[in-house]
């Protein structure tokens, strides 16, 4: 079998406990988020983008997640486990989406382009070496945690990127599920 | 640089027009499909499925995609150029999203999964030697036509991949955009 399609086929997401040092430099990541304009992309839109949190202001993130949680009236145990997910990980990477209103292309289609980028981000991230996961939440629904990184109401902050590189405990197992494909039957 | 690496940062779509014999036979799109299953999916919840649309069967692909373009209330050319897009390319293949309610992981979520079970997808198609696009199109909002391919509301057909085999016109460019990547300034 081809590299390519080997590396499809055992693509995996690995937690943030088992990611560790080092981490991809900014060089790095920028050829990842190229990667990711070669999504389908109808219209070429690009509707999505990566942000780098870095290492000094995770501490900045924790406190935004913490009182977000809050906000969103957590209790206190689910609170420090909200505020703890912006510290675990060798690093965070978040990605918002940007969906514009198009005369011609709707919003559904241009959430499949975003989603499209984050499978050839992480398809990059893996083949340079590194590891990911892509992690969401529901403190995702607080507007002012979407403030924090959205330039307006068309963007989203639609999940974050934990990236490191792999331990030893990540093995890549061979896809086993039946093809999620049939024949039309008009 | 390395092979999966070239191949994500030169991915294109393939014109119906450039798309010849051969197409690939069924157990190669199931690989595909196999590989799409690898796409980040919170809750492995597989909101995504592949419908082959076989040969005998694009005549009344034409004439379903004519009565919606008449539904729509196309003038006679759109309607003729919407008929003949259910012949055009070597093989069709539709996408149909699954969005089902849960109390956990939110639609978006679940259209970024099916998102990158595309780009998963047709990366696959291309690393077994074929090429593809993905289309959509005005008609996907006629609800017949979306009944003719979705078993009940929570199924979207939300588009096709026309596959074929790349004439030799089919060109591979390096991507030169700018990466869209920042640094969070909080």
């Amino acid at each position: 079998m081809n590299t390519i399609l080997e590396a499809l086929l055992s693509r995996r997401s690995v937690k943030p406990k088992h990611l560790t040092q080092p981490v991809p430099d900014f060089e790095t990541l920028k050829l990842a988020a190229q990667a990711a304009l070669r999504a389908p992309d109808h219209g070429a839109l690009v509707p999505f983008r990566f942000i780098l949190i870095r290492e000094e202001d995770r501490a900045h993130l924790a406190d935004l997640f913490e009182a977000s949680a809050i906000r969103l009236g957590y209790d206190d145990e689910k609170v420090q486990r909200t505020r703890s997910k912006a510290l675990k990980g060798p690093m965070l990477v978040a990605f918002v989406t940007r969906i514009d209103p198009h005369h011609r292309i709707p919003a559904v289609e241009q959430e499949l382009t975003a989603g499209a980028a984050i499978a050839q981000f992480l398809l990059a991230i893996d083949a340079l070496g590194f590891g990911a996961i892509t992690l969401s939440g529901s403190i995702l629904e607080d507007p002012e945690l979407q403030s924090a990184f959205c330039l307006d109401a068309n963007e989203s902050l639609a999940g974050w990127f934990t990236i490191g590189t792999p331990d030893e405990s990540t093995q890549k197992l061979p896809e086993t599920r039946e093809a999620p494909i049939s024949v039309w039957q008009p």
